[in-house]
């Protein structure tokens, strides 16, 4: 039942030695979903202990490199180790040309299929859903360049029956899943039993929203409203902020405006100009909008956990 | 006066969280030579401490993508750094082809010229020469993928004259540059000076060989012949002798046999494959062939010293 992102490059386009470019990946309840892929992708899986093959879905936001050109280094090792698995990648259509081009060069080798999804960065649509989660793209506001951010979701979860009022009240097991999906319970001589009394309601769905790259814009807060767990491209500090506009990126305060607006609980900034060697400006910058602010590092692991999500969102 | 190879990257196709792919950089006397280029290298340079600006030759060995994948990112990387100086890179046309098309699609930011070079991997030939260093390309052994080893070779510097026989015969300016080339000198009686009794020999020329990937092929002795430092691909243990032989690469204990062979001062060994965490069973088996062998890592810096060059080969 886990919930848990691991950052594995959080800077701009100029990797660091210690500071690769934009790539993570959301584990859903053992889904891994990896969600852009820098350069050197491939290598901080390894190194922060996410098996490559693990991974049966890929979502790119853009056609910058620095989001996408660990792509053919990936696939390669994961055909070089053997995998028959179709990997999902959704991107927009230039990325499908990238794959088709570095497919043909690496030649005949891989025994698995590219299944790609063209997604749309024009509009809000829900591009992936399982029993357990849905993934929506979004767009971004990145200038000239069609860009998505990604919004991961849990399904709701049914109800859980209270052992005691199932026996109480001898609900027959025909009755148990339409109690579990909100329905109250009528006995024979037709006394009515509230849900409420016979279940525990299932925790609220856990949901994380991805945002880079973009410029402030206020178009995002309803879509990554209430989200648990919200990162915010902040490229700059705010002595930059004019750069910032001009780069159709965003400054570490801005993310922040989104976040309090949006009352997301924890906010995550990241896709840091590599002349922030140090992000403690960028975090001090956004906590005085919005307290709940980490400034990310490569390796950071964000846990969201089932129950008690209100204290969570606090800490 | 530096002759100094770093190691960026030693594994062969699958790279690890601590050991990258192929990717080396040769620097002689301030002339910086990156020698193939696996995902990562631009992070594994700026790790190991050299500016990526100083790089101003490539030179990629074939058309595996663990030793070329790395060029995209490093070249947007030059320019995005602001980079004007044009980069030589010399490799195959398939490579060519490569480049075209990942410049093409990180569009027209690029302020300085990709000066592609195309070397022939059927022969030895000269490849690039300045005043202090020549780089030489010969055939290696892959299979049916044609690639190229490189050598390269301090260029002969003139012996220097000894100040007091200069002054004891009187020696005119105009006659300087000859007798550091080896002439002799004649007096106005005609009295003959032997050159030896003039001038110090100039220590003997610094070299360099690197012959990955390549199955253990003895036409690479005469080639690599007497070099200082030789790095020979060593992809498996001996008890892979013949998986070696199936993908057209080398045991350690063969790479140790071209060293011995060709009578090299000291051999690297890399490009492992991803099985061996640990190398010492592959330095081990080099060793009883050729005892200064050394299995490198990311990281290892090998120092060729211009004196008393026959210690350092023994040590």
């Amino acid at each position: 039942m886990q919930f848990e992102l691991t950052i594995l490059g959080c800077n701009s386009a100029l990797p660091t030695a210690y500071r690769y470019q934009t790539a993570q990946v959301l584990n859903v309840s053992e889904r891994f979903f990896l969600i852009d892929c820098g350069e050197g992708t491939q290598i901080q899986l390894r190194r922060f202990k996410t098996s490559l093959q693990k991974i049966n879905y890929v979502f790119i936001s853009h056609m910058h490199g620095d989001h996408f050109i660990g792509l053919p280094g990936l696939i390669s090792s994961m055909a070089l180790l053997g995998r028959t698995r179709p990997l999902h990648i959704f991107g927009p259509r230039a990325l499908k040309e990238y794959l088709d081009y570095h497919t043909k060069l690496f030649g005949g080798r891989m025994e698995f299929v590219i299944d790609f999804h063209l997604n749309n960065p024009s509009k809000k649509e829900l591009i992936f859903e399982d029993k357990v989660v849905e993934v929506y793209s979004f767009p971004l506001y990145h200038g000239s360049i069609p860009t998505s951010g990604f919004l991961f979701r849990e399904k709701r979860r049914l109800a859980n029956l209270i052992k005691e009022k199932l026996q109480e009240y001898k609900i027959p097991v025909s009755q148990m899943h339409r109690i579990r999906e909100g329905a109250d319970f009528i006995n024979d001589k037709g006394e009515v039993v509230p849900n409420e009394e016979l279940t525990i309601p299932a925790p609220t769905p856990r949901s994380y929203a991805f945002c880079s790259d973009t410029s402030y814009d206020e178009r995002l807060v309803p879509i990554v409203k209430e989200v648990d767990l919200l990162y915010h491209e902040a490229t700059f500090s705010e002595k930059e902020r004019e750069l910032a506009a001009k780069r159709f990126h965003s400054t570490a305060k801005q993310a922040a405006r989104i976040a309090l607006k949006a009352n997301v609980g924890k906010l995550l900034i990241g896709h840091y100009s590599a002349r922030y060697p140090d992000t403690t400006i960028l975090q001090e910058q956004a906590q005085e909008v919005f307290k709940n602010t980490l400034a990310v590092e490569d390796g950071t692991k964000i846990n969201i956990p089932l129950k008690n999500r209100e204290q969570w969102r606090q800490s």
